[in-house]
């Protein structure tokens, strides 16, 4: 199984060449679409939406995440093991999330153009490069056949993690979701040994809710509250209703979690 | 076979998350996304995207339906056989157009967790029960495991059935599609003991065509016509051109067939 | 393999229909889109999109291109090889593209009815006839059995081919990608023979660049370039920009490489 994340949008034919070039090596393959609506090289967010997914695929699922604006320079493409699944990417910072959360092993400075398209264009090393050797991974080539291991670690980059002191958490807004839900930098797992009941989350310095709730319905439709997303991430939400709209909300806002009330 | 409607977008990775949960199960599944870009909790939309394409899959094929507001509140999660084909999706509403025309059997009220994911999370139930689920399905696990028989009825919402009376057939828009057409809740297998040549049609208090066509370029470019659509229900629209632009058309509006000329 | 392209949306449930249809007939088919977001009846860009795909895929892929205005009159379905790969489409110019490129053999007017659904409605062909060849292709049956060798040539839509004349070629900007990228119909191969370094490339009257570029990355962030795209054709664009954004360019303008400098 090969997962696709791309910022290539799906009105041009871009994904399907991937597509073609995977399964003209290993027709087999079951390929599924992760998002190819990351914005124009932003490389975090592709981070995000593919971290977000891999706890959901099995075992041996290859990853395969191209957002490249280097494309054609020097910037080395990597394949490596990361949660018992496969990666592959331009090595420029897609993997700062998952590398959050898991350990990289085997990495590898993709080089070996036996596992590569004949002719390689200098504009679309995801069609060229990056697919062929995802595909060849599904066929069991080894990593180790890719290329050398890498000399340096990978490009991990800057981020804002949450910031635990006196009595707040202070993370960030890092997605806006289809719904218009607002995902946090901060995991639930950071509250567990806290009482929550009291504790007030602002979004910058509006009060949104008061106590962490269970479900979207636990609050009237129209009511903000604020829960453990799907990923394990603290969101603000209105039920059945758009938070971005109605705190005209965007990514980057600061994020307190007070935990003691005053 | 899988398909796969929601309002969940193309944006985030919930779709995928719900792909690699299915395929995690069964690897040898087939998914077809019908639609995910249902507006969001809008319950009647996704029922009628869902029913529009019941016809065109085998016998067999799983129907997976999550427009899910009430998530992690205590609406049932169910299953049924319909068309002779499987349903698996919240119990809102979500049937009210498959119900119209096809019978349901065996329903049963999902409460096994043996084939849910091993964590449950409280927003995401679509990932973590009802793609679980329709995968064991794929895999032959009866109905019947996976919960007891559903004690009343599935949820059916309130909507508009076309009137006729006197000489009028009284429906509405139900649906704009991609190209502006306006499909109605008319089936055209209403109309098909009586003669149309003069039938007037009318969107509000306005005749849009007089009789029926029998396909879009009938009518000269950018001419309206009235023709059954793929569904075998009534439509408006425009030949070559977009018919809710040139009437500022919205779903709910009404549409009357006068089948006398006055 | 089968390969999807219309402007069909992804809305509604359209392309699920044509992928039940070929599901029904071949469950073990391989189907990957194209693009669904073609241009409503807008068939050179259809064909343009499919054009820019053909060569990603494998020998004997077929290739569907429902862009369909004229869907229930009497314009014929027609399928054909092209590239060592099968077409299936409408006959109204979507072989317009890939005709410049590439031989067709064996072209048939689509007309034996074994191979399509039972029922035909009206207004959706893509569903009801050339799904189901395009999958009874896809399982082995030859061309010859899906009806007579088409008496004319497939209709070719009249197009801009680039001009050379003096010192320069002109050609125009035929798609404008995701990434805001002009894509023009000046096939890098015909400046094989000549000393690029001192071209100048403008869009209509302005000049955009001086020389053909390797890869984007060659200039600074938000300066233009221009070089050979991934379908081996000349494409203006800004390194990590938006080429349309900044040029407010749209389809049809005018691009001019100026061979020798003035």
């Amino acid at each position: 199984m090969i997962t696709l994340t791309t910022d290539f949008g799906i009105r041009d034919s871009y994904v399907a060449q991937m597509k073609g070039a995977i399964l003209g090596i290993n027709p087999d393959a079951s390929i599924v679409d992760v998002s190819h609506h990351v914005p124009p090289q932003d490389i975090l967010a592709a981070s995000f939406v593919i971290d977000s997914a891999l706890d959901a695929f099995p075992q041996g699922t290859i990853h395969l995440v191209v957002v490249d604006p280097g494309v054609g320079s020097s910037r080395p493409v990597i394949a490596t093991k990361i949660n018992n699944q496969y990666w592959v990417s331009p090595d420029n910072g897609l993997l700062t999330r998952p590398a959050l959360r898991y350990e990289l092993s085997e990495t590898v400075h993709v080089t070996n153009p036996e596992f590569w398209r004949t002719t390689i264009s200098s504009t679309f090393h995801g069609r060229d490069i990056m697919a062929p050797v995802a595909a060849h991974l599904s066929l069991g080539v080894p990593l180790s056949q890719l290329g050398d291991p890498l000399e340096n670690s990978p490009v991990i980059l800057e981020h804002q993690s949450p910031l635990c002191r006196n009595n707040e958490i202070q993370g960030e807004v890092i997605d806006i979701d289809h719904f218009g839900n607002l995902v946090t930098n901060i995991p639930a797992s950071l509250l567990e040994s806290v009482s929550l009941n009291n504790c007030k989350i602002r979004l910058e310095n509006q009060v949104i809710a008061t106590g962490i709730s269970d479900y979207y319905d636990e609050k009237k439709k129209g009511e903000p509250l604020v829960l453990t997303g799907s990923s394990g991430l603290l969101e603000l939400a209105v039920n059945q209703g758009n938070a971005q709209e109605k705190y005209q909300a965007r990514t980057g806002q600061k994020i307190i979690v007070q935990l003691e009330s005053e």
